[in-house]
């Protein structure tokens, strides 16, 4: 055929770091995230969306470097007029997580918000990372977060955390372990130690990386490269070792942290505690104590948490990670709105239980029923009754093609679709696929198995 | 304060083009699209989501000109090293259909998938407009799709067709018309003209604006521009005019289709026919065959689709629109893969509606219940009731801080909450905040209204 010997073919290869799933894989993953939405919402969060682009000032307000992961927008258009008419728009780029975007919203839309604000956002973030195996580009955070003005009761430390275990454990994933610290505690033993104030993130990073280089590097670090005494040194390190229960935190607390006399440790103990103590229905295990958790990110100032995926052991890092923060909107905004907040990192998790072939099987179709007729005259019952179900909540495909039963009949099982409905001029008959009963039946009373 | 004085404010402006709606204005757009999604699975559709981006040249390979109102993708790293590294890469752009990406994704994955392949897609897409009122950047589609191997019967052209004005019909935006035509009629009509192949396209460009310029520009056009005869103008007209409900249709389209020697012609009544048959069921006036609707793109060889909501005159338009095409995917895989489609454009519509008035209230919270004690020895009784609640589908908020009286219930009130929930020593009480009836609630039996 000359037609099809003209055409000319661009072979689609997969773009490194932008996951794509067949239908299958993606109705799981839309479950999933049904799933987590739906616990989210039983606490009353309520659901925003952002744009899915920031200003670059935005970005840059927030006094870090701006992150060199990030993905800039130009127009096609521009660039091929080569004008500078442009020039005086913003620079887009897309959002690398969704805190930033969520402190611009609150600031922008402050006046319209309703204290504590508390939203739940599930969306697509991207960082422009270097093509490698396992990095992704594109990828579906959850984040749930609390704000409040001047004040927010602690209260929301425990129940933030709360939520993403039960949402985590609404999945088929497994155990889950959440790991608490506060910040507080660490913070307030560097003001009593003999170190320049500028080392104290270096400290948090060196004991951020004690699981991962242990014990005796983190020492060499904190003695050689940030100069600490030995006893510092040590207390830092015993710190790090504190891995305590909600049950034992109290009684045994004490033994990892000598120092009683600075207030701010001291609150960060009792923080630690009440937080330990509201998560105490949750169960044996789900939560611990963990001083070694500290979050690399600045600006966290109180309860951190990382959750460890406990039965998959090719999971490392954290699949849930959050923590309180005295002032987010701050760069935004002159209020004071401290904040308390987790983040899921969805489809890094998704894509980790699915490369171990942990996931549940999906279905290749939503349809409860494929129905067929071997008789065109009846294609109007067929439409009517598929219409009845479908009112009844029952999802049916109709299959159009007249072909020999065979046909119709692989296509339902490729598709796992469960029942097959036949009409014909005898009346109804349904066909369950899984035990190869079938049985006449009534549109209007019908039900799938459970 | 001096920590205050120092900080420095960026005051965050919208980006024009990037809509963000409010928590309640977001609830109903949330609602939407949920409904959406339960009619297209009601019809077995399943949900793919394809990446953001796709490379330049897939795009590119469609062998239109490449759309000028891309984004392309630049990581801020590469610009900032200015070394060649990346250019080995192929360009990234974020897609600005579901269409392209629905073909590539299918031939990408064709020997995955089972034909007739039938899925959805909403997701959003985005368009580098330069900025101007009304014009938008980022927006939902809500697509469906059906592609299959070779032949795919007429069937589905009705089921995409009755899938969307149902999905249509179940939002609270008034009636809406599916306005039918097929372009077999106009290029049947066209093989019979006396008229360069080439000038074809164009007198469909130019019967497209029959609505919105007249028929006497489009005459013009018609005889001045592409230098038809006047009987043949004449027709091409009266083929414009052609608007008849399904009942009508076969009684009266030879009042306006005259030349009956064309077999594409004859094919093309043919099918439109039965198309309207089979939405026979639809409500009165939901749909009429309209022959002046042609749509731009090139790719369309039969049915069409285009809808207008009869009840909202602001929206002009189609707000979802669609058709038949021979070989979608035919640039990225040798193989012939007919298909049939529809695409809501979501974000346009919500926001015409949002405009003017017309959306429903949303809840500021999808929280049933606000829980609350004044006594905080009471806690672990709120978490526990909480608990309960939600595990029968009750969403609860708790109000933490303790503050008099006015706060909670504003509190609620500002929310839209509809119940609070107290629990004091004496036991649980439930306030109705509308009727202000308030008595006392077992959490294991308690419901709320509906």
């Amino acid at each position: 055929m000359s037609e099809k010997a003209k055409k000319q073919i661009y072979k689609p290869r997969p773009i490194s770091g932008f996951p794509e799933w067949l239908p299958e894989v993606r109705a799981v993953e839309q479950n999933w995230l049904d799933k987590i939405r739906a616990k989210f919402e039983s606490y009353g969060y309520c659901n925003i969306e952002t744009a899915s682009v920031e200003e670059l000032e935005v970005i840059a307000a927030k006094g870090e470097d701006v992150d060199k992961e990030i993905y800039v927008l130009e127009r096609l258009q521009a660039e091929m007029d080569n004008n500078g008419g442009d020039k005086k728009e913003a620079r887009l780029a897309l959002h690398f997580d969704q805190t930033v975007p969520f402190a611009r919203y609150v600031a922008q839309n402050f006046n319209n918000l309703t204290f504590p604000f508390k939203r739940y956002q599930m969306q697509k973030v991207w960082r422009g990372e270097r093509p490698q195996v396992g990095r992704m580009r594109e990828f579906y955070q959850c984040d749930i977060d609390v704000i409040n003005v001047d004040n927010l009761p602690l209260a929301f430390d425990a129940e933030v955390a709360a939520i993403c275990y039960e949402a985590l454990a609404s999945l088929d994933i497994g155990r889950v372990q959440l790991r608490v610290s506060n910040r507080k505690i660490l913070l307030g033993y560097l003001d009593e130690c003999d170190l320049d104030y500028d080392l104290h993130q270096d400290v948090l990073r060196a004991i951020d990386k004690f699981e991962k280089i242990g014990k005796g590097e983190v020492r060499k670090i904190l003695i050689d490269e940030i100069d600490m005494n030995d006893i510092e040194a040590e207390q830092i390190i015993r710190f790090a070792e504190c891995k305590l229960s909600a049950k034992d935190f109290y009684s045994k607390i004490s033994e990892y942290v000598g120092l009683e006399t600075n207030s701010l440790l001291q609150d960060g103990v009792e923080e630690l505690g009440k937080v330990l103590q509201q998560l105490a229905h949750l169960p044996e295990g789900a939560v611990v104590a963990d001083l070694s958790i500290v979050r690399g990110l600045d600006y966290y100032t109180g309860t951190v948490y990382e959750t460890q995926l406990l039965d998959v052991p090719e999971f490392t890092g954290s699949v849930c990670s959050g923590g309180r923060y005295d002032d987010l909107a701050g760069s935004y905004i002159n209020k004071h709105l401290p904040g308390v907040g987790i983040s899921i990192g969805f489809t890094r998790l998704f894509d980790v239980m699915r490369q171990h072939g942990k996931l549940p099987e999906g279905a290749k179709s939503p349809a409860h029923v494929l129905m067929y007729t071997e008789d065109k005259a009846l294609s109007g019952d067929v439409a009517k009754t598929a219409q009845t179900l479908r009112a009844r909540g029952i999802n049916v495909e109709v299959y159009y093609t007249v072909k020999k039963w065979e046909k119709h009949f692989k296509y339902a099982d490729n598709k796992k679709i469960p029942y097959i409905w036949y009409v014909s001029a005898d009346g109804h008959k349904v066909k369950d696929l899984a035990t190869g009963d079938q049985g006449e039946a009534d549109p209007n009373t019908w039900e799938p198995a459970k």
